[in-house]
């Protein structure tokens, strides 16, 4: 837009933001984004959400994109501000969400001081950010915003870029609002990329796999055209281990995950001659252990890129699938199961709460179309087939592998989705990073169902330990490993935070407390009792 | 000691810590960090302490360093660990406290695969740590320890060294454990800025400001020999507006802090032609603010660095002090009040809950020897005088500016000095961001009172909003700077991370609450509701 006006250069950036369609901002501020705040205040079209931890409005910004595909800004005090949001940009880094990243700096004439706030502000936001810009005046600070919001696309991916706004650019004069050019479409995967998937899979069969990440997943339509292409071609389909949405229940395709654990996962690809990307990538361990393998496809396997993340997945899947000439939906009973069993409702578990009775609860009570986040780390393995029987849903995961972006993720997942209800799935040491998520569940009246699994122990490092062949005896190590002496209280802690809480101890009780937690209009937790 | 034996290369770090005499491990591990807990469990000689969050950890570090004067390590997981440690690293840089900074790292030959936590680690870690390795196999993993431990001094200072370890030399054979050397004694400042300083005060008098930072504050006898020299020259006698420790109470010196606000700093500097820095900086603004100055001292007033915060500042105020033939302890009542009031106890408050009665209810309350941890933000500004005819006591501050400092400073302040009492002095919205340091106090027996001054608001920025000249009418602004809607309820919080706690309304409930605490023998928590 460009025009002159008696704007401030905190003003223009919210101009500008409300005029780009960024619609919402997760902040916590401090005395460099005063007039920030004073802007969000004067001027409509951008919703304040208040976090009382920057991860939160990271995670929040993470979830917000997954849900809504557009970015929302967040709002950071400095580079310790950034610091405590760093986790959980990398865990949307890793999920390709587009952010509007503001961080606010101290004013250009004293940010050279040797004051306590000063540090290596540029050096943190380029370990994490791909894009980083620090505004110079308030003349610039619009067209600085509108930079950054169309650098939060790339391609059919998101992307985090950071802007760094100095005290003086916010509060100075001369602020000119702009507005964001309209993101360009994905780009289409070649033509020679097609030919050659379609080539591999009608030549290997069961002997290719098909492994679907980046909206290859996300795009149900795109589930559906891969589920057909296996069915026809008898190729076997695979998600990554991680998806940043992965729409699942009744009526759907059946993708099954490659599976965490190195041994599962080279099994799972064991006899493949070629994998087939279609948005995914090279599938690799998520650690090292001594003696097993980095890399998950059996030696001399060929790697086929079908289409890049960032390109037109779902077109490519739909052209793959007309090159082979299989109509999408119309998937036989071959080599795939083409989709989700759709009988109505599952069994209601009762008694003790094994895996099994805790999955059929979450099958059997998660309402049409929840959206559900899962950071329940060790119990959350668990949890994949039996929802395959649920009503249709999404489901997110956590992409960058740091603990901590659930409760977060669920937050800006619900404002992103308003209507559709929300359950959290959530480890207890895992919770414990952000917490603080609880609170904004309460102020902002979101319905959010958080479960905590309350082992009461890191459970997955006890695993790990054994993995990587540590060998301990001593109750030192016991110690880092556990969560008790004392035991948290997860329902004292979620009063706290003003939601309400209960413990469950059965299966019976589990039902119990996610079909009223659904039904309520606000958030509540759910303590489950794990052996 | 560089022998050979059949260590691997955690073992080797172990042993080489624990003979480097750092005795203790702040800690949240992850899957790359197994073999270092292993081997923290089978070698004797570090203590482990477990953090439910890595800012926990690192700010832990910080207040070990400023109490026992000696290093304790980190452990963290990655990348995202450091970034959750990011904001308490920089409070302790700002402090200049000595931490051995170990992150754990993939294994090497898994570092450059695109796996879910895989991060720019170096840059972030060069982003908050002046000294960064990277072992390179398990032989060296011990020579790296020990240069690491030895990079954490820097003359009377401490520094961040920060030890990155890929999981494969952590479980390598080949291991050899070092020992640091031992620290160079801080190096004495120059005998020409010892006269330089002592002309100019025996020259301008009160128009001289002997400005006392680092160990010119924290060393009792160095506070002693500044009051000695201000009482003999008639210069004013200052420290820093922070501090990371700093004696005070009855029979000590009643050195003034400089004060937070701008305009209240340059009043208590007006007048002044030279600033003699004694281990301090030159002052300026922790925040800018349009139309004030960035700079404190008076225009065109010489600055005179008697010693550097890394020299050994107290040596120096001795030979100041005699090069004036002033002998410290031997204070007259001139131009500085030489010694706090050492008239016993202070008169117990009862009735509302005002700044004066708080500050009467601590000061009436403090054991000997306690140690204060301030993170009261606004509130605590008001404790300052009152506090001189408190019992003697350590005064322990931010350093950084980044919130979230105080209870975890509290728990490695706990653990440095057994059996000495620690009070930590909170705001709820401080408080909230590293509020799971609440949990280790429980599980460490650490005898802290945690006193959270309630006023469900981000009160300084309600301040900060007007000092910068931004203007607000609306509901949006105010819910970005309040903590209400719904009220946090510190009581549940700190019961559900295993913590007694108690919410008080009126004065005399305040003194039998912190009577009662300081007669525990381990945590409890106080919420004081604020008006």
């Amino acid at each position: 837009m460009g025009r002159m006006n008696d704007m401030n250069g905190a003003e223009s950036l919210v101009t500008t933001l409300a005029a780009s369609q960024v619609e919402v901002c997760f902040a916590n501020p401090g005395t460099s984004e005063m007039h920030f705040v004073a802007a969000l205040d004067r001027i409509a079209g951008v919703r304040c959400v208040l976090a009382l931890f920057e991860g939160v409005a990271t995670g929040a910004a993470d979830g917000y994109w997954r849900m809504a595909g557009s970015p929302a800004a967040t709002l950071l005090h400095l580079a310790p501000g950034l610091g405590n949001g760093w986790a959980n940009l990398h865990n949307a880094g890793k999920a390709r969400s587009g952010i509007v990243n503001v961080v606010g700096d101290h004013a250009t004439d004293h940010v050279q001081l040797a004051s306590p706030l000063n540090a290596d502000l540029a050096g943190i936001a380029g370990s994490i950010s791909p894009w980083v810009r620090r505004s110079t005046s308030a003349a610039e600070v619009g067209a600085d915003g509108a930079a950054a919001v169309a650098a939060t696309r790339d391609g059919a991916l998101g992307r985090i870029a950071t802007l760094l706004l100095p005290a003086d650019t916010a509060w100075g004069a001369g602020g000119r609002a702009a507005k964001a050019a309209a993101a360009d479409p994905a780009e289409a995967a070649p033509q020679a990329a097609i030919d050659a998937a379609a080539q591999t899979l009608r030549r290997l069969g069961e002997r290719a796999v098909l492994l679907l990440g980046a909206a290859g997943v996300r795009d149900e339509r795109a589930q559906q055209a891969a589920a057909a292409i296996a069915a026809a071609t008898g190729c076997r389909v695979l998600a990554e281990f991680y998806n940043a949405r992965m729409p699942g229940g009744r009526g759907r395709p059946g993708i099954q995950r490659l599976p965490y654990a190195v041994d599962a996962a080279v099994q799972r690809l064991a006899g493949a001659e070629a994998l087939v990307l279609a948005g995914s990538v090279e599938p690799v361990a998520f650690f090292a252990y001594p003696g097993k393998p980095r890399l998950l496809k059996p030696d001399g396997a060929a790697l086929l890129t079908l289409a890049e993340p960032r390109q037109d997945v779902p077109a490519a899947l739909q052209a793959l699938a007309e090159a082979l000439g299989v109509r999408a939906g119309a998937a036989s009973s071959g080599g795939h199961r083409a989709t989700n069993e759709s009988s109505a409702g599952t069994p209601v578990p009762d008694g003790a709460l094994t895996l099994d009775a805790i999955a059929a609860a979450i099958a059997a009570t998660l309402p049409e179309h929840a959206i559900v986040v899962d950071e329940a780390v060790t119990t959350g393995r668990g949890l994949g087939p039996p929802m395959a029987a649920a009503a249709p849903h999404d489901w997110l995961q956590t992409m960058g592998g740091a603990i901590g972006y659930g409760l977060p993720c669920a937050v800006g997942a619900a404002i992103a989705a308003p209507g559709r209800p929300v359950l959290a799935l959530e480890g207890d040491g895992s919770a414990m990073y952000t917490l603080q998520a609880l609170w904004t569940m309460a102020r902002e009246a979101l319905p959010v169902v958080t479960v905590i699994f309350a082992n009461r122990a890191y459970r997955i490092l006890q695993g790990e330990l054994i993995g990587v062949g540590a060998t301990v005896s001593g109750q030192k190590a016991v110690d880092m490993l556990t969560l008790d002496r004392p035991d948290l209280d997860w329902v004292a802690l979620a009063k706290g935070h003003g939601v309400p809480a209960v413990r469950v101890e059965d299966a019976g009780a589990l039902v119990q407390a996610l079909r009223r937690g659904f039904a309520s209009q606000g958030p509540c937790l759910i303590e489950v009792a794990m052996g």
